[in-house]
């Protein structure tokens, strides 16, 4: 009855406007939802029932369910199924909703998507875990000169909330920084300080974009933005990414965009380096849509080999495009400071709403870091680091050397801390990820970065971590795992 | 014309609901402009002229205005009126809406609305400046000392993100401070280290609340938590404060709340404590409903006469309540911590969701904030304060005891770091403060924190910032000012 109903919805919707269908059977259950033929608290046939009653392929069946629950709709409980989420509400008008009868439930729809994890494998540290530098090695009696110089000479204005965007010599000293190593024209008063990226992308959303309004971002994706996004009611709109990176197609353009998401320099997980065609691309797009592209230019920091392409912000032309970076690769994570750079007709706004949202503090904590910066210690911190990690992405590459061929390719290695390694799209990486987590390794499947797509497989493996020994050490092991998946995957 | 077609509108919804007049005349005025009636761009009549056009009282008209310009809807600019803002869509549904051809704006209607400033006095810390704490006795020499010992001591551990809700001596000693001092009954495991109150309130409408939700709000109401609501989407009831604190009606049922944010210590900014019967009314509305209640402990630890009365979470028997409060008041604002407060059964969720969205640090600061409470410079420090901000409030009550009396009256000095002096409706409080702006002084108008209310007027004067001997030399400047307002006014 149910596998009727929504063919009959995907039939209609069939007809308008050649939409895929994953998407018509995505539309046409959250209809059914909507209108209460899907009751709150529903258990949902598997996907393989599913599949199998609506005579469609799987990976349709599969995309049309995980969007529905990165959108709240569904709730999969460990073991036992999917069922629709008990605050489903029952009408799309705001206002019965809100006042029809509510069951009791702990989290909104919201809740449920932003506390639900992402990854079959949990937050674990581990050899290869990517996304994380080696702090290890940070200069912690020189940070704690300089903060006691600065607590030292501190007058009562350091402990009160930063007015005015941050700390003035901060500002100063990224904005010379990204002048000279990203190309960015910038003037220091356009030089906003947050606690990192994450506060950038929710300040972007909340002051660029309504509830509903569309941001693209790229498939496979960063998951702190999709949550950012997430937590302020955007709609996610995917867009594949290739070896240039971000690749919309005119079919994607029939759904505009308010905003651009891109991590142009190495993207994440595939760590692609977009190309400057797709680049200027990019802000051709934003400029015919009238577009506000946010650059997060992820892990330019450690580039091994050529010159780094201009940032986007460096070739806009039409002051479009919003800048971001953090602090915490080539320092530390628990540092929480980083930079956004907006256009200047955006600055009094910006600073006004940071302000009166976040409240921004930890002036001591700016100050040491500016010195930090201006005395030259970033700079050779930034040297110390790309040559450590050069030296494990080395290593690393050489562990992988036996497995590379046709079912096993490595893509982005040229820059930041992680590299992929592409397998056939019929290998289940979820599993072998597991298996190599038997290990006590981590690495991710490249597919739980996936929004939509059902082409990308593979094994995100950083580098950034663990210590040249331990590298050295558990690549030959991680190697022989995948060496064997992938022999057992060609009998 | 345009008259005509809201009062045609108004008599229709008159006729459900019974609607007050000044909700009438938002609806049709929303309505008019998403049914383009009223196109972005459009300048309206003046709130004297629509006062005049729709023979409504001139108090019914800003109230309706009011709203639509808190929502986004309307945009004001200075010396030349209220226009349409160029981004209101045109049409309730999103899918409409999203696809529309858009004027190039720079910000999103939320983005208007959140970088709006909220008062007509600026930022200016001067003498009695409301909501503000005197840091320049912090003992700064003394936390440098217990910054470096923890600095040496640091494990690369302490430079990470923090994953478990924060560093668990510092989550020991907030629960020991919390049973002991606030009546709050909790297991460390419940605590949540924040970066205080409006990351806090944020992570709370995120989990617990979806876009266009109703949170009840004290009328008037602390203008960050405004924001926090905004930027998160919900939608604000405002619920009148008495002496008692926020006093619901009947009326305010039949707008039924999935979230009561409440000030109940030392209500913001009319200074109320909300009583026993009052506070177990709140928890039985809560319960009806089934809301949550987010209490903000705000300026518990300032209180001069009298026990305190146990916290809302205290008093709560079915797990609704979640309790926050920071240590900006006692050690400095720029340190950003705070705590959030949440019932087991959310524990999980909460702490799961603030990691990706927030990617909370700051372990060494942690560390040495957890070591300041148990050394007991925290109570200490408390204890210092609570003595020289009682000098100064004597001080500041003395110096205006000239000018009370039948039309102005104190209220909320009991407790806290500010109090209210409550003023005739009739009297414009907005045009008093900033007349006492130019002896270089500020205080705020009550009328600029009220949401929807025009029964509110008076003066917010903070005893928190400047030391004794300012509020002694300007204690009596103030007080003049205001007499001869209130002489004016009575003739």
């Amino acid at each position: 009855m149910l596998s009727e109903l929504l063919l009959t919805d995907m039939a209609r919707l069939s007809q308008q406007d050649n939409m895929p269908l994953h998407r018509q059977l995505y539309e046409a259950m959250r209809r059914a939802m909507l209108d209460g033929k899907l009751a709150a608290g529903d258990r949902l046939p598997s996907s393989r029932e599913l599949t199998h009653d609506l005579g469609l392929s799987r990976n349709t069946v599969v995309a049309a369910l995980n969007q529905l629950s990165v959108e709240g709709y569904l709730v999969s409980r460990v073991g036992s199924g999917t069922y629709v989420h008990d605050n489903v509400p029952r009408s799309p008008q705001r206002k019965a909703s809100s006042q029809a009868p509510r069951h009791h439930t702990d989290l909104s729809r919201r809740g449920i998507a932003l506390s639900s994890t992402f990854c079959a494998t949990q937050l674990e540290v581990q050899p290869f875990t990517p996304g994380i530098a080696d702090f290890s090695a940070f200069p912690v009696a020189l940070w704690q000169r300089l903060q006691n110089k600065h607590w030292r000479m501190t007058y009562p204005e350091m402990l009160d909330y930063s007015y005015c965007g941050g700390h003035a010599p901060l500002r100063r000293a990224v904005a010379d920084y990204l002048r000279v190593f990203r190309s960015v024209p910038l003037d220091v008063d356009q030089v906003i300080i947050t606690s990192g990226t994450q506060q950038s992308l929710e300040l972007c959303a909340q002051l660029l974009a309504d509830h509903g309004d569309t941001v693209w971002l790229e498939d496979p994706a960063y998951w702190g933005a999709v949550k950012a996004f997430m937590a302020t009611g955007l709609r996610a709109h995917p867009v594949k990414v290739d070896q240039h990176g971000m690749a919309p197609t005119p079919q994607d353009e029939r759904t505009p965009p308010r905003l651009i998401y891109t991590t142009p320099s190495h993207q994440y997980p595939t760590g692609a380096v977009m190309s400057l065609a797709r680049r200027q691309h990019i802000l051709a797009i934003a400029r015919t849509h009238n577009a506000w592209v946010l650059e997060d230019d992820y892990d330019s920091e450690f580039r091994f080999s050529g010159p780094p392409l201009s940032s986007l912000a460096g070739l806009d032309q039409d002051e479009r495009v919003l800048y971001m970076g953090s602090f915490s690769k080539v320092l530390y994570p628990g540092l929480k400071l980083g930079y956004l750079v907006v256009p200047k007709r955006l600055v009094g706004a910006f600073k006004q709403a940071h302000y009166d949202l976040n409240r921004p503090g930890q002036m001591p904590l700016q100050a040491a870091l500016a010195e930090f910066i201006e005395l030259g210690h970033f700079a050779s911190a930034l040297r110390r680091a790309r040559h450590s990690y050069a030296q494990r992405r080395q290593c690393l590459l050489e562990a992988l050397a036996p497995c590379l061929g046709k079912n096993a390719q490595i893509t982005g290695a040229e820059q930041g801390l992680h590299l992929c390694v592409r397998l056939p799209d019929a290998l289940d990486d979820k599993a072998l990820a597991q298996r190599i987590g038997t290990f006590g390794l981590t690495v991710r499947p490249l597919s739980a970065y996936c929004l939509e797509r059902q082409d990308a497989k593979g094994l995100v493996i950083g580098y950034g971590y663990a210590p040249l020994a331990e590298i050295e050490r558990w690549g030959p092991v991680l190697s022989k795992a995948l060496l064997s998946e992938l022999k057992r995957f060609q009998r």
